[in-house]
């Protein structure tokens, strides 16, 4: 290292959806190479990207984990919770700028792909347009996740909708029913009202359901076979397009 | 090898979007232990696969090149587009069954995720039911685009709809005016139709033009400032969500 400090550079690292054989080349290097690993430690998900990248990051590398506000326990359309998660994402870049100012280079965990619904945007955001900047990409969630039940998900003229389990019931079954396949990403707790949504929109049966898709103790069935409507964090319905395809059903559903 | 014949397995390997280091450590592995390489090559992308894994297939490896029949020029609605492509692929599927009845293990290559609009899913629908099927989840070619650009796709209750550039300009532009995020795939020859459906919907000002993202000769500029029509097989469209994103913007698009 030179004396003089150069400005380091932030990578967003995607880690992939949970098989730590799912990370690729280029995030291997990536975390070879960093001077800083920081990662975001979410409530009930707590280090799972650290954990998908153990075994690849250089003894002696400073890590940074950012952890979230216990406060996020209260509602989140509540204005505590806009201003308390705000200044978290501040907080969190200001220390990662001091990393970066300081010339070294930072490498950000995030699970699946990092500009997908990852929580690594909101330092992508803040610090991209001060400091050298490289996305890695990952295998997200939901590829995995048909990957590994054997679903082809969409081809040919197919649409593709990703829709948030956050959202509203209603609109959320207005758009299962104009789509040829759909994604829900952030099942969790909101299984009760997207099951009624996918119901409505006649969508049910053909619904797919995989909990820790691509991890050790991963697990899928058909949704309307699932007796309970407990679901873990990392949850994921699909439902696949390719209406006309040719040949049988390609595959059991894994359980 | 035992000298009784056991059922070899096939794999769907997702190579991701195109710069080699994004091969998962899985597909690499699947790689070396392959009794056979297949892969389908396309008109005006010829081989693009298989130029991905270079380096990663074992010597002594077989290979299997699946080549898509010159008739797939003419139209396709065309009837003897439909009969030719088919029998292509029950002939295609035919000779990976070979080699499969006969123990080994064939791995398909596929670029970016392979159950996302790629060609190995109709050799998957074919055979999956008949021999033991294993799918390596890879990066999406719209997660490498992205990434490249540093445009924060998706976050919190966005919807995000995948749209093939092959379908009509008013359901495009349908589609477009109601979803927060939204990439547009198999671009090509349909950008004039993409540009005005973008139009309609008011899109046009934030999309963003990809081709040939994360290869060494990938380039991307605002949809409105590319001067003339012409988009090779490889690329693609990002309108990117995230409205009320806080802070600057993010990063300067790479040109
Ligand atoms: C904040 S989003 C992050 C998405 C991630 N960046 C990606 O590329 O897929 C978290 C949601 O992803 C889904 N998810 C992530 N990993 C998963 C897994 N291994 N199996 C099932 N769902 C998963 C769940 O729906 C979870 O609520
Ligand atoms: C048949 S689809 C295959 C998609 C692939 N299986 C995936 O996971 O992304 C081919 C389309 O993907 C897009 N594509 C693939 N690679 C690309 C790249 N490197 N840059 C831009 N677009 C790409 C183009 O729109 C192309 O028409």
């Amino acid at each position: 290292m030179s004396t003089q400090a150069t400005t380091g550079r932030l990578i967003g690292v995607g880690t992939g959806p949970g098989d730590p054989e799912l990370l690729t080349l280029k995030a291997v290097r990536a975390l070879a190479e960093a001077d800083v690993v920081a990662h975001f430690a979410k409530r009930r998900s707590n280090g799972n990207a650290r954990a998908i990248v153990e075994g690849h990051i250089r003894p002696g590398t400073a890590e940074l984990p950012l952890h979230y506000p216990v406060t996020i326990e209260i509602d989140k359309d509540h204005a505590d919770y806009k201003a308390q998660i705000l200044a978290f994402y501040e907080e969190s870049a200001a220390q990662v700028a001091e990393h970066l100012a300081a010339g070294r280079t930072v490498a950000v965990l995030s699970e699946g792909d990092p500009l997908f619904y990852g929580s690594y945007m909101h330092l992508h955001v803040r610090l991209a347009h001060r400091f050298p900047t490289e996305v890695i990409p990952g295998v997200t969630a939901m590829s995995g996740c048909w990957s590994a039940t054997g679903e082809p998900i969409v081809q040919g003229d197919d649409v593709l909708t990703v829709l948030p389990g956050t959202m509203g019931e209603a609109e959320l079954a207005r758009r299962l029913a104009d789509t040829d396949a759909a994604v829900i990403m952030k099942v969790g707790r909101n299984l009760p009202k997207i099951r009624r949504a996918l119901a409505a929109s006649n969508r049910l049966e053909k619904a797919i359901y995989v909990e820790r898709g691509t991890m050790a103790n991963g697990a899928s069935m058909r949704l309307a076979e699932k007796p309970d409507d407990d679901a873990p964090y990392f949850s994921i319905i699909l439902v696949a397009g390719w209406e006309n395809r040719p040949g049988e059903r390609a595959s059991g559903v894994v359980v």
